[in-house]
C-alpha cells in the first residue's frame, strides 16, 4: 500500500504521496479517513514548503494571523488591563479634586477667610460650606458673622463659588465609587495581595508591574523597590544610599512603626507579598490571611 | 477773649489754650459749639503732640488701624477679585475636564477603540459613549459591532468608566455655566474691552494685570505682550526677536488673518484696548462697539 503523509496548518490539510506530490486538501478529519496517513518528517516538510508560496495561501495566511491578533486585543481588556485603569482613574480624580478643592478655597476666602483658615481637610471644608451658612459656620470657630474679614458677596457671586464647590463634593463620592469598584476586582483576581497589603497598595503594585504575571515573576528585592526606580538607579549610578522601600511604603506598617525598624519591614513585607503574588497569578490556595497575621505577629513589638 | 485752638485725629477732638495746653476733648461737634476754635498751624501740631504719647490713645490708633485695614480687606472681595477667580476657574476646569476625558477614552477603548478613534472632540465622545450603546456607535461609523477590537467588559467594568464619563459631562457643564457668570461680570465691570475683545480675552488680560485700574495704567506696548513675558525677556536679554503679541493673540482677529499682518493688528488692537481700560477704569461714555467697528473695517482687507 502506498505511504500518504499529511500535513496541516491554517490554510487547511493536505496530503502528500511519497514522491512528495500533492494529492489533496481539505478537511484534516475527512482526509485522515479517507488516507491512511502518517506525519511528515521536518526534513520532508522543508521540501514541501515551495506549495504554499501560492498567493491564495499567502492572503488566508495574512487573513489567520490577522484574526489571531485580533482575538489576542479583544482579550487585552482583562482584570490587569480594569485595574491599572481604575487605580490610575482613582489617583488622577483624587489630585483633580484636590486642586480644584484649593481653587475653591482661594475663591471662597473672599468670602469666609476664617473659616477656611479654620480647617484643613479639603473633604471636610466643602462639605460644610455647601451645607451651612457663613453666620453658622462663623458661630462653629467661636466668632460672630460682622467680625469676619470676607467682603459681602453677591448671590451670583457666591452661586458660582458654590457650583464649583458641588462639582468637587462630587468627585469625592466619584472617587469613593472608584474604590469600591477597584476593591472589588482586587480581591476577586488578586486575593491574597489584597489581604496582605489593602487593595490600594496591591493595586498601585500591580499597575507599576503591569500585569499580575509580571509581579508573580519579580523577585522580593525588586518589589520593595518597586516604584523608587528613581532612587534605585541613583544608587547604582552613584553609589548614593539604596531605596528602602517604594511603592510598599503606603503599607499601613510604615505609619505604625519607627523608622529605623523600615527596612527590616520593609524586605520581609515584599518577600511576603511576592509570595502572595505567585499564589494569585497561579490560583493557588488561599494564604493571603495567614500571611498578614503571621507578619503582625513577627512585626509585633515593632508597630504601635 | 482767649483764643481756643481745636486739633482732630483718630482718637477724638481736642481743645488747647494760648499756651497750648490741653483744655478738653471730646466730640468735634460738642467741642465747636462750646469754645470759639481756629485751627492749629503746623508748627504747634508738633508742639502738642507728646500728649498723645500716652498708652491709651497708643491702643486707641491701633485700634483704628486695624479698623481701617479690616474695612480694606472687606472691599477687596470687589470684581476684579471674582473676575480674576472665575477666569483662573474656567481655565482649571477646562484643563482638568480635559485630562479626565483622556482618561475615559483610554479606559473606553478596551471596550470599542474603533469609535474612540473616529471622532477628535472630547466633549462629543464624552456625549455619544454616554447616550448610546457599543452597537449604535459602531454603526454610526459604519461597523458592525461584532467587528470591533474591544473586549467584553461586564456590566460593572462599563458602569466604573461610564461614572467617570458623567463627571466629565458634569464638568463641561459647570464650565459653561462659569462662562456666563464671566460674561455677566465682564459685561458690567469692563464693558467697553469686553467689546472689543470678547469677555475670555478680556478677563485674561484683566487677570493678568491684576486689577482693571492696573490695566488700564498699562501703555498699549505692554498690553500686547501680557502673557508673553517669557519671550519678552528673552528679547531683552539676548537680543531674540521680540514677541509679537501675547494673551491678545486670543482674539479672532488673529485666526482670521495670515501670518504676516499678526504684528500690524497686535499693535492696533492693543492700542484700542488701552483705550477700553480707560474708560472702563473711569466709567466713561461707552465706545468698546465703536472701537471694534472701527478695527473691523480698518482690518477688512486682512479679514477672512
Amino acid at each position: 500500500m502506498e505511504k500518504h503523509y499529511i500535513f496541516t496548518n491554517s490554510a487547511g490539510s493536505f496530503v502528500f504521496d511519497e514522491k512528495l506530490k500533492l494529492i489533496e486538501n481539505g478537511s484534516e478529519k475527512a482526509l485522515k479517513q479517507k488516507y491512511k496517513t502518517e506525519e511528515m518528517s521536518n526534513e520532508n516538510i522543508k521540501k514541501i514548503l515551495h506549495n504554499f508560496r501560492r498567493n491564495e495561501y499567502y492572503s488566508k495566511f495574512r487573513e489567520d494571523a490577522i484574526k489571531e491578533t485580533e482575538q489576542k486585543i479583544r482579550k487585552a481588556a482583562n482584570e490587569d488591563v480594569l485595574i491599572v485603569n481604575a487605580i490610575d482613574s482613582i489617583e488622577e480624580t483624587g489630585r483633580i479634586s484636590n486642586t480644584l478643592a484649593k481653587r475653591v478655597r482661594e475663591w471662597y476666602e473672599l468670602y469666609c477667610p476664617e473659616f477656611s483658615r479654620s480647617i484643613e481637610s479639603h473633604e471636610k471644608f466643602i462639605e460644610l460650606i455647601l451645607k451651612k451658612s457663613r453666620k453658622e459656620l462663623m458661630k462653629e470657630i467661636g466668632l460672630e458673622e460682622k467680625e469676619t474679614l470676607g467682603g459681602e458677596l453677591r448671590k451670583e457671586d457666591l452661586d458660582a463659588i458654590m457650583e464649583l464647590a458641588k462639582k468637587v463634593q462630587e468627585l469625592y463620592i466619584l472617587r469613593e465609587y472608584e474604590e469600591k469598584y477597584l476593591e472589588k476586582m482586587m480581591k476577586k483576581h488578586c486575593p491574597n495581595v489584597t489581604a496582605l497589603t489593602g487593595y490600594l497598595v496591591g493595586a498601585k503594585l500591580l499597575a507599576h508591574a503591569g500585569t499580575l504575571k509580571r509581579l508573580s515573576e519579580m523577585p522580593a528585592s525588586t518589589i520593595q523597590v518597586l516604584g523608587a526606580e528613581k532612587a534605585l538607579f541613583r544608587h547604582k549610578r552613584s553609589g548614593a544610599k539604596s531605596p528602602k522601600h517604594g511603592l510598599i511604603f503606603q503599607h499601613p506598617f510604615f505609619s505604625r512603626s519607627k523608622m529605623k525598624n523600615h527596612g527590616k519591614i520593609a524586605r520581609i513585607l515584599s518577600d511576603k507579598i511576592s509570595i502572595a503574588a505567585k499564589v494569585d497569578y497561579f490560583k493557588g490556595e488561599p494564604i493571603g490571611d495567614t500571611l498578614r497575621y503571621e507578619l503582625e505577629k513577627k512585626f509585633g513589638g515593632m508597630l504601635v
